[in-house]
């Protein structure tokens, strides 16, 4: 490490509503509030993950103004909460933490808030590889090493060598099916992109810039316009909502030809689905994750999630039964993509009374 | 009929507290105070089953002590209700209903109090066809026509025909194993024992006295020392406590060479499991049992009940879900005889608070 390292603040990225986790996972308490693999929540998991890393600052979370009070707790110490008015998704989030940069060479590393890394310490020594070329303004993210051919991530395909564990991007591949990813796989040149991102905020501002000038100037309008209150910053919403709505990959990454990427194998997990959750959890000698609030008999490979009745499976394998308020849902293990179907059909039915 | 037919009392036994429909069916709410089959509870379809039936008295009801204001409401106009201090099986709680006619040449007709009959014209024919046997001082039984080799039932062995439509009772057979019950049903000369009998007050206490002394003389001394509450009979507890406890099967119907049957076929069910409530209800197009609580996505198969929380249930098959206060079951189907196993574990288990 060298004098001329940027100092990095964490920017957590907490506007995410997603219903593959339903029904814990709702848009009023999306899973980044919920302590789904432990006793901590995932967003607290997400900022705790940043500590003990050299040269970082304060974070900066930014959220969704529903969740102004919900994330406002999180921030104990020092740290600033970006609350958007409505969702732009990733590119438009993340200019306005740019913008808010007190130092505008200063670097940003972006994570999602709903993720698990098990390794802390690979992933430290990941984001200290990638700083020497975020100082020299390269766009940089973290790609996960895969362990099989996954086909519900994005993958990035590696090309030359950068320096000590960093790798020039070739490009971005979206969501690819089955044959697709046993390719990339077979090849060996590819990570999973797990939206861990990596650049000084001036290198972030000048490509988005250059590739999305509409969505740089509102976003520039949006913080212009907007107010402050304590150590909350509010962007103005009707410029906000003039913003167009784009992830960092579509609007930034993909264009730009100085993009790199730090390969690690950090114990990632998006904890995308119930399913994901079984298998990153510790498991009972039946292969079943349950809670106190379960009785499992003559069951095997379940999970079982209640905060609210009892639960007891008899005489039932591979079965992911989770109850919370006023909902239990039941499907079987390896179909939880269905779950959206039914956070759908919960939105649309009246009131159970 | 002839004028010199008895008077018929029904009389309901609902001192079951069974736990094979848990988590619905408990000790405190038991499976005849439970709307299992649709609007009403399973006694208030027994109840209303004797309406319109000829030369019925007013009801007495046999309960526990326990649900003593639960069944209170059940009786809107004339009736009787036993309240047992302690449950000693079916012969002892006849006894007490037996002695507690005013007419000891009255007729009872004795039906459990949580089960269902879908033909009621067909069971008062039956009952019609019993009542100049039972003038006659027989000990009858209704037997249901089986229609499968179940091994969940008693069974009747029938003998000669004694009238229109009854025949004497050869022998009572216990539950049988598979290949008893498949040769019972081959050889079409046995029914099965629903627990239904029919005779006089006299007949069935001069049965008791005949093969049970020790239980008619603490059943009479129970009344003897006991007391009366308006319409509420309150037999002795320690008097009755010291009955011995059994079925009216074993005590009594086993040993009496005066026992005849009326075979009938009435849509009898004993509503015994979650698969058989699953087996006589009305299916949806994807033979589901469903309430308005559940919501099924490409699922099949499945019986859902819930006075609690809305179900979601997402690609699955043959499974049970059952939800109701604090507790939600989960069994597939064709297992529910397991589902005992959970009704002991939650009476093990600590409360969840």
């Amino acid at each position: 490490m060298t004098a001329a390292l940027p100092t990095l603040t964490p920017v957590i990225l907490s506007g995410g509503s997603g219903t593959r986790l339903w029904p814990m996972s709702r848009p009023e308490l999306p899973k980044q509030f919920l302590a789904l693999t432990g006793e901590e929540t995932m967003l607290r998991l997400t900022l705790s993950r940043t500590i003990g890393m050299a040269d970082a600052a304060a974070p900066v979370i930014v959220a969704s103004g529903a969740h102004a009070d919900l994330v406002e707790k999180y921030l104990a110490g020092d740290g600033q909460i970006i609350l958007e008015p409505v969702g732009r998704n990733t590119a438009p989030a993340i200019a306005l933490a740019a913008l808010s940069m007190a130092d505008p060479t200063g670097a940003l590393l972006v994570m999602p808030s709903d993720h698990i890394i098990a390794d802390i310490a690979a992933f430290h020594r990941a984001v200290e590889k990638a700083l020497p070329l975020v100082a020299d303004s390269w766009l940089m993210t973290l790609g996960i090493q895969p362990d099989g051919p996954e086909t519900g991530y994005g993958y990035i395909a590696l090309g030359e060598t950068m320096g000590e564990g960093a790798q020039a991007v070739e490009r971005f591949v979206e969501k690819p099916d089955r044959a697709r990813a046993e390719a990339m796989i077979a090849a060996g040149d590819h990570v999973w992109n797990a939206g861990i991102f990596l650049f000084r905020a001036d290198t972030y501002l000048a490509a988005l810039g250059a590739f999305r000038p509409d969505m740089l100037a509102a976003a520039k309008a949006a913080i212009a316009k907007g107010s402050r209150d304590g150590r909350r910053i509010l962007p103005d919403a009707e410029a906000f909502a003039a913003c167009p709505s784009d992830s960092i990959d579509y609007a930034v990454m993909e264009h730009s030809d100085r993009v790199g990427c730090v390969p690690v194998d950090m114990g990632w997990s998006d904890v995308g689905s119930w399913d994901t959750l079984h298998d990153i959890a510790v498991k009972d000698g039946d292969g079943n994750v349950a809670d106190a609030r379960a009785t499992l008999i003559d069951s095997r490979n379940c999970l079982v999630r209640s905060d609210g009745p009892h639960i007891s499976l008899v005489g039932v394998e591979d079965l992911i039964v989770v109850a919370t308020g006023r909902d239990v849902l039941v499907v079987p293990r390896g179909n939880s993509q269905l779950v959206k179907k039914a956070a759908e059909a919960a939105d649309k039915r009246p009131s159970d009374g």
